[in-house]
């Protein structure tokens, strides 16, 4: 079971005030590569895991979308989609993703943006995908970066020559982690590549892109400050397709 | 063009001296692991990218394969391969890989152990290896894993809990790292999992398996100094198919 931190007032204003749930898809630094890796979705029935306020949701019917369903744990997220979509296309339901039933072969192509980091049933979450989607549909998905994921500190530390180094440990100890992120005790579940990769291929998925992000050069120039990013990838973006 | 640092006799030195040179494959703490990657040899002309010594090249015979071709840039190990196989199947071949031709379709399947990355055109390789494997063929290489190519001072070091972390920098920054290990001067070139992926999937290949080789318990028990390998993978192996 996956926990529910989004429905914890200091996180959800927090997470609120956040660029990406201010602007949308394009206030979310990734969004301009994760675009790139998507199909048409013009006439496609979608479905989003994770889908918070409903951003990319209206995204995919503005592009054509012939139905979207939106999933998401959170009721304050999912109060605030509603309120901010009219599209009759578009639906929304509560429901934990380490939960989720999906009737099959029903959809054309499923999203994850952020969210399976925080599910505990990886495996179970992709067969049901997987068994969700037709065949040859495609499924993308962003996650924290394991390198992200893994440290007991996960913060930049200044290396022996003065640059910035990301101190990784315990990146082969799977499992939860507890941190200090918009508000106190957010637990995340840290799994390796590997495991992102064998769990999605167990599941009968074939690997179509993989992508370790950071910030582009043109990016960096309008933010300086993100140059830092360079040093570790901060998301992982991953295209698959159901055989 | 690879450097050719196996055939520096400080390093050369060095490295005959490794367990996996004196003991070969069983010497090898990953082989466990690879050895569930491979498919049956039985029957099977196989090429062995980076062979150094033979020992993979004597195994695959031992196992059955048809014939088995060798390809190494050190005059000094394929000496030594030379002088220590007696088997007709197998032969051997003088060749910087990233210069190597094959033929067409012409293997069923091919190897490369923690050879690549000394190469410094990976696209080339890949794009080889497929057209000289016949479809359905399977590819299972090792490699330094990126986590360990990347940072610019290679070693663990203390974190704030006195625990030993593994400080990463760089890893979005690919290219050569100059490093002293056996002897200094040592170029590996550092990409990505993304590139790895990335390249092999543009070559034409299907993933189909991916580890992040850490110790297993069962070897800690035995080297209990290795546990420290659970704070990073130290080698990737990656199993593909010619679709």
């Amino acid at each position: 079971m996956a926990q529910n931190i989004y429905d914890d007032p200091g996180f959800f204003d927090g997470y609120s005030a956040l660029p990406r749930s201010v602007k949308g898809l394009d206030g979310a630094a990734e969004w301009p590569v994760l675009l790139t890796m998507l199909p048409s979705m013009a006439d496609r029935a979608v479905v989003d895991l994770g889908c918070g306020f409903g951003w990319f949701c209206r995204w995919a019917a503005d592009a054509g979308a012939s139905t979207v369903l939106g999933v998401d744990l959170s009721e304050n997220m999912l109060a605030r989609a509603r309120r901010d979509t009219t599209d009759p296309r578009i639906s929304y339901e509560q429901c934990d993703l380490d939960q989720l039933e999906l009737p099959a072969a029903q959809f054309d192509f499923a999203y994850s943006s952020l969210t399976l980091h925080y599910l505990t049933d990886l495996p179970r979450l992709f067969r049901t995908v997987h068994q969700s989607l037709r065949p040859g549909a495609e499924f993308v998905f962003s996650a924290e970066h394991p390198i992200c994921t893994a440290p007991s500190n996960p913060q930049f530390v200044a290396g022996p020559r003065g640059n910035q180094c990301w101190p990784v440990d315990g990146y082969l100890r799977e499992g939860a982690r507890t941190t200090h992120w918009l508000a106190p005790g957010v637990v995340k579940q840290h799994r390796t590549i590997a495991t992102y990769l064998t769990d999605l291929l167990a599941a009968g998925f074939e690997l179509t892109s993989f992508v370790e992000w950071g910030p582009s050069a043109e990016q960096i120039r309008q933010v300086p400050e993100w140059e830092v990013e360079l040093e570790r990838p901060y998301f992982l973006l991953v295209g698959a397709r159901r055989a």
